[in-house]
This record gives structure tokens, sequence and C-alpha cells, in this order.
């Protein structure tokens, strides 16, 4: 059931949530005001959770999540490259792998 | 901040999900197999939900939500008008009706 | 199938939702720094989302979903009564008046 | 930052949503209605997402979460139980032991 674009796309989906999620309430403690990180973990994060629970499911909608979940992961990647904080580098992080797992998934699919 | 077309998709979209929502659970107490009725009905009222969210968010990726969920409504909504009973007509209708809005929506913003 | 408190449930659910999500993007432009607000504001508005969704299903759990919305709403009051920006004081009055809400139909269907 | 019940409790959450989303999936394809188990895997799915979801944030509201979560597994896993299905006893055993985890976790945090 699981292919191998599935199994890798799950696998960064997962690990991106986390990471927007975590992202989100460390910049919430930084002094200078991370207003667009903020925003963009907090979408980045929503799309990843729906992706998640549509992934489990045989939906003729799933690609067309998962190409806006990967946009939502570049926009996120950029925003947070732009900052030197642990947190956001490696959501930056989390968030690329995510998107190149979601185009992927995609190209397989088509 | 609500333009016309922002307005009536909002308004599209709740009673969308409602609708779906409310087919979901007629459709469990019929006599026979509603299997794709129901499957189609919970991904729109799913995809309302998510649209109805970043409706109130200044956010990028919402004509690309409105634009999944213009699919949802049209599957839902062909999926509905196969069957009789009143809730799926009605849930037909809201979905067709939520399509049409998507689709505008998606029209005046590019 | 909707009585009275649950009429006026919805409808401050909804507001509270959308205030909570206005607050949120507001929150991120504000000079300083409002991180609580931004946490509560994203808490209140998720529970307020998911809120909705159940209320349109026959779910057993929605007295308990709502008793656990109440007390997002309480707290995100609590902070945003804390502040003096028109959006957050909007905010507090419709977290109020969706905790009063949720509270009067947890009161009636124990 | 991850102790060990949260630790078991993402795990059995994570495997719980998966379950109940095949089951539901499942269920919709067997020859006789299976409407309070289709039902209940979509709460519970549902629920499921959310907990993960706010497992990663900073959430006081994540303990009231955690124990509706322990009731819609309860609730799953009674109505699964009744059935032979391969996937309705697979799910059953998920949601128990994310029901478990749940209420281990709302105990340790009280």
């Amino acid at each position: 059931m699981m292919d191998a674009t599935l199994e890798t796309l799950v696998e960064k989906v997962r690990a991106c949530q986390k990471a927007c999620n975590m992202c989100f309430d460390a910049c919430l403690k930084e002094d200078h005001m991370m207003a667009e990180c903020i925003r963009s973990d907090r979408e980045c994060a929503d799309m990843c959770g729906i992706v998640l629970d549509f992934s489990q499911r045989e939906s003729k909608l799933f690609p067309d999540l998962v190409a806006v979940c990967a946009r939502a992961c570049g926009m996120c990647a950029d925003e947070c490259e732009k900052h030197d904080h642990d947190h956001c580098q490696e959501c930056a992080k989390a968030c690329r792998a995510c998107e190149e797992a979601c185009n992927a998934y995609v190209a397989a699919h088509n």
C-alpha cells in the first residue's frame, strides 16, 4: 500500500510538522519580532497535518494537497533560512526536505 | 478586508461543510451502502474546514487551497447527485454552489 | 435538530474563531512582542475549528470538546484583556461570549 | 522536552490515527453496513490529529485534549471489537493501546 515516495513523504511531513510547531513556540520567545516566521510556521504545520491525515485515506485529492504542502514548505524554508536561530535553521532543513519529498511524490504520481 | 467573492465564498463553504457533515451522518443510516458518498462527504467537509480557517488569516496559500476545495466540492456533488435521498440532493446543491464560489474566487484573484 | 444553546454556541464559536485568527495576524504586526496572545489566539482558533466541525456530526464527544473549548476561550480572553489594541479587545469580547455559550451548552446537556 | 509518557503517547496516537483512517476506508468496502464503526473511526482519527498537533506546542490545553482522546479511543475500541474483520481487530488494538497511553499521560501530569 505504501510505495517508496509515499513512505518518504510521510516521514518528512511528520518531521516538518514538528519542526514548524517547535520553531513557532521558539520564535515567540525571541527578543526580536519574528512575525513572518511565526506565520509561515503555523501555515506549514497546518498543511502537514492535513497531508498526514489524507495520506491514510484513499483520497483522490491527495496529490493536490501534497502540491500545496510543497509550496507551504518552500515558503517556510525561505523564511526560516533568513534567521540564525538554531530552531529556524533546523526548521528550514525539515521544510526543504519535506518540499523535496512532496515534489517527488507529485512527480511520481502524475 | 472582505471583498465580494471572499464573502460569498465563506458563506458557501460554511453551508457546504454543514451539508457534507449532515449527509455523512444520514448516509450512515441508509439501508444500502453509500460508501463513495460517505467518503466524499468527509473529504469535502475537511477541505471546507481548512478553507474557512485560512480565510481568516493573511495566507498566500489561500487561493491554492480554494482551488483544491473546488475539486473536492465538484467530486462530492458528482457523487451526491447520483442518489435520491433528500440529504444527498441538498448536499449536491451546497457542493455545487461552493464549487462555483471557489472557482469565482480563484478567477478573481489570479 | 438545533436546540437554542447549540445555535448560540455555533454563532459564538464562529465569531470567536474569526476574532482569534484576525487578532493573531494583527499581533504579528505590533511593535512589541505579543507572544502569549499569539499563542492563545492560535490555540483558541484551532479549538473553535474542531468544535464547529463536530457540531455538525452526531458525536458523543461533542460536550467534552465544548468543555475544552470553554477553557481555551477563557485563557485567550484573560490574555487579550491585558492589551489595549482594538483587535485584542474585540477578541477578548468574542472569546468571553464564546466561553459563556460553551458553558451554557455544557450545563444544558449534562 | 519529551518525557517517557509523552513519547509513548505520540507513538500510540500516530498508530491509532492511521489504524482508524484505514479501518474507515476498509469498512466502506464491507458488504454490510458498518455505520457506527465508520463514525467512530472518523472521530477517533480527528481527535488523534489534533492531539498530535498540540503535542508539538507548549499548550496548557494538552492534558484536556488527551483526556478527550482517551474517550474517543475507548469508544472506537468498544465498537471495533464487535467486528471480526482484520482491520477492525487491528484498529481495536491500536485504539486500546492509545487509550492506555492517554490515560497514563493524564495520570502522570495531574
